[in-house]
């Protein structure tokens, strides 16, 4: 699994503090020192409807299909998805996840199982199976590529959900990746306090 | 698959026909007898927003997981989906497309391909590998269940989308039988002018 | 003021529990008596999403434009409202805040300024300017009619908001009736927490 | 009325395309020059759903409530707005139309009903009564500011609903202006289709 950061709004810490002052007419007490606290504020206070004025893209690849159906339940997001319906996947990677891995039997049977519908997939194929017929046999461990854009308010709703301790490893993976990603480019305000509840 | 509808708005048309009247200050000029017709006037010219107050929940059951990942690309709906994490997959049924079924040759490696993979989820269910990692040797084309709430605006665009000749076999024919469920309940007006296109 | 319900969901009690038990393919322990502890349930666990999948649509007569405002913010809803464009507004009655009524030289002022925006609306009316042109004197008070509908997820989250004691004293009021008509239907589980908070 | 832009995505022809391209798998077939004629060839086949992946937030000055309430009925948007209830509204400008200002008679009833209603709300406020009561008196033509952030393919919605000739005149300067500005970004195929209709 990959990911990384496409494109976003320029400049989130400002926007979001430019737009929040906005309701109050407050606009001339801005200062870059004071936008981290002003923002921390927001969010214990639960005014995070600003916060919805700063926007991340996440280039996302090799997630598997399973990984997928959980995270386009979220609604707030807009995605773009390679299509299994017009991009042969006999050459897609799959996922293997760690109770199987650690078992050499569990990992035979997994490998075999993965390689016997590839292989259906790929004869299929050669029998002139159109591809998004085919790929009714391919297993949801499959991966694929994915752009999701959503803004930083709805991002903390989704790492709230799926970096909980009770979430399913793949997209605990995926979501503290896209926080890590967040902090990393010296936004760490706008999701510090969910990362820190997770670990 | 099967489709029925769970629960619906009381009165579809009438509630369209007062919510539109809102608007105009005109709902003294109701009448059954004029209902249809004052709706295909909104249709026909493009003031569809009452038809947001109209709701429909389908039932359906029996769908690949494929198309479940088609449907829920749709985010002005509410779907609750049978978890592969929690419910065992052992006796989930399969769809099967026609281009394969037509051939004998094409469907062996077909049902092979199901059957070496629902074995595989087998044992690694009894080897104690959790049901939500044991799911990821499955195939697309295990079925499962939802339900599916939407109002009539939202319906339309997904039945355009989805009915239409271009679109994948298995959601026409899903979304072909809500349409149908509509028509049956004597509400046709609202979808009729889709159906009709796509026929 | 008057709030009434529309129309709504056949049976949302009985709708909720079905697309509930949808995720666990448990529809089979579904009983009549268990459904309102079922539902207790699902909100205290915060698994909420199934309640999207009960909708009401409320008829609203005499909020203020200034209400209005703030209730079209919620954007998971559907709304009708009243046109100042193409309804002439001459006998549209206003609210009086109270903080106003319990002063008489307030309410002087208040209703005389009132008095004169009317009085210069139709002035302007006569003298051939467009509705959409004279209703920029009407006063904030001017009241309109309007058609809401939403899922009781969404519902629940504006009674959290707007009945809340540091709320807007109108928007109060009509969210406390909203809540009300919910109850007197007999499906006070789906609010009853947020209410007994508010008051 | 006075428009910007605050903030926006990096480079929204760049992030249009890679997410459209990940659809098909397609972005080594990337090249900046060919990049204008790929979007306007997702536009004219209706595959518009990349456009949301780029964002824009503008910064809005002076339009009245009357066009706020019908800006904010756009639901795909996020809006900060200045607070009546926190701000007091003494010195807000207000705007006046066209069919008002052209005859002096006109223009002399609406600048009274206007300035009446200021003294009204002045005479309130130092009377005591709080800021979102004395509101109320407070005609439609008053100004207030906003933010509004919405992705491209929304913004699409908003101009051809909002720049046609039947749309009322204040939010049709509004949205005119919001076109200008993506394109003055250089950004003008993302609109220009819409733009050439309205003219």
């Amino acid at each position: 699994m990959q990911v990384s950061i496409l494109d976003s709004t320029i400049d989130p810490l400002h926007t979001i503090s430019m737009c929040a002052r906005t309701c109050y007419n407050s606009r001339e007490k801005y200062t870059k020192e004071k936008q981290e606290d002003f923002i921390r504020g927001l969010i214990k206070s639960g005014h995070t409807s600003p916060l919805e004025n700063a926007i991340i893209t996440f280039d996302i690849i090799g997630i598997s299909r399973s990984c997928l159906a959980q995270l386009t339940r979220h609604r707030v997001c807009s995605f773009c998805v390679q299509s299994q319906r017009y991009v042969n996947q006999e050459k897609a990677p799959y996922v293997i996840p760690k109770s199987i891995k650690k078992n050499m039997n569990t990992l035979t049977i997994y490998e075999n199982a993965i390689m016997d519908a590839k292989n259906a997939y790929k004869e299929l194929i050669s029998l002139g199976i159109p591809k998004e017929d085919a790929r009714f046999v391919l297993p949801e461990s499959t991966t694929t590529n994915l752009t999701l854009t959503t803004n930083i308010r709805e991002l903390r709703h989704i790492l709230e959900l799926r970096t909980a301790k009770t979430s399913q490893w793949e997209i605990r993976e995926l979501t503290n990746k896209m926080a890590q990603l967040v902090i990393d480019k010296g936004w760490g305000v706008l999701v510090e306090d969910i990362v820190n509840e997770a670990r």
